[in-house]
């Protein structure tokens, strides 16, 4: 009977989750998951790309079991922001997506960022309605990751490596974890980012405005 | 339905998690409950303890999605170790973590750690029949994770801050931590630890040998 439960609670997340991209490709608004465990760096990335991202207008919604902060780090920045607060939830949902996107003035963004809740697993199973997914890895991490955690990699249109500045420091072998995602993600593009440096984020934000131009909805006149 | 489900689940988990404790009360063996995120170092920590635990026996349980790395990193220390793959699963439970102890010669061990999977949510829901829990926090992580995901350190008798190498390289207050760690867990005891350097593995080591004296079933005349 689990089986059944869990069938029909992914059966309607994904009902959402295409409620969620027929909303955003009607609003010609591109949507974003950014996935990676916990303390990877998701937020700090977000601080330092969204402000080259101007004068894209760029919305974020934050994932998190507990605390607001990182909705205000990212409101700190004039970006608006709305945290969603999964009550002790390992992954956000569609229709938590939907709840945030409706304290958003969608009609006046060109992109949503979701940043999920701190978690290599579990929100990998979970389609938000997004158009493409950046999955993060730090170096202090380890390098066996992909190989662990292949799901958070598998769908993922761009793999960062995050606190590159801590490579002199920490056991991490670049280059098997990029033979390892291009194993798992043929397709994913590859950044290696230090945000506290400002090191490798021409990539990230490349990806970004990239998957703007590719979004179903994006025929509509974008601020260039 | 579905929290009816989710509350038969966990029912069933506590039945199971039960009989494991009663098992381990009926041999003498005291289990720990290793937690953490993906790569904050408890396999690492684990292979710098584990050694300094002779001539106590041993036998180590590791909880992954994919690979048995970690397994074979236990074994090659000749420390018995079973590997239990979740298939995709982001938490062990009691039930899996019984098979395991099938696939070990119980009677001829004085203590179990249980690695859980890499994951700072869901294995905190879990009880798999643990003696005590030993929480993991890399300082790579950032220093708001207490705050942010509190589940993991409540049950914890001990809260392990792994990679303090890496202190001069990251933004990481250690005595907020602390004190953050203190609200949520008054009564854990705290360690600061360069598995990497050696460092700080006595407090780690002194906890897993009271732990030792605590159990229920620990009458039993143990090695000196």
């Amino acid at each position: 009977m689990r089986i059944e439960v869990v069938r029909k609670v992914l059966a309607r997340n994904q009902q959402a989750a295409a409620d969620n991209r027929r909303r955003f490709d009607e609003l010609g608004v591109c949507c974003v998951n950014l996935l990676g465990g916990p303390g990877c760096g998701k937020t700090t990335l977000l601080e330092a790309v969204l402000p080259r991202l101007s004068p894209l207008r760029v919305a974020v919604v934050e994932g998190d079991l507990e605390t607001t902060r990182d909705a205000e780090r990212i409101a700190a920045l004039g970006v608006p922001a709305v945290q969603v607060l999964t009550e002790g939830g390992c992954h956000l949902t569609a229709a938590a997506v939907a709840e945030a996107l409706a304290r958003l003035e969608l009609a006046a963004v060109d992109l949503v960022i979701i940043e999920n809740v701190g978690n290599p697993i579990c929100p990998a199973n979970y389609d938000l309605g997004e158009h493409a997914r950046v999955a993060v890895l730090s170096v202090a991490e380890g390098d066996d990751k992909p190989a662990k955690y292949p799901l958070l990699f598998r769908g993922a249109g761009l793999v960062v490596l995050t606190k590159c500045d801590l490579l002199p420091h920490v056991s991490f072998d670049v280059t098997r974890v990029e033979a390892a995602v291009r194993r798992i993600a043929p397709d994913a593009r590859l950044a290696r980012v230090s945000a506290l440096e400002g090191q490798g984020l021409d990539g990230v934000e490349a990806f970004l405005r990239c998957q703007l131009c590719a979004a179903p909805g994006a025929g509509r006149a974008l601020p260039s």
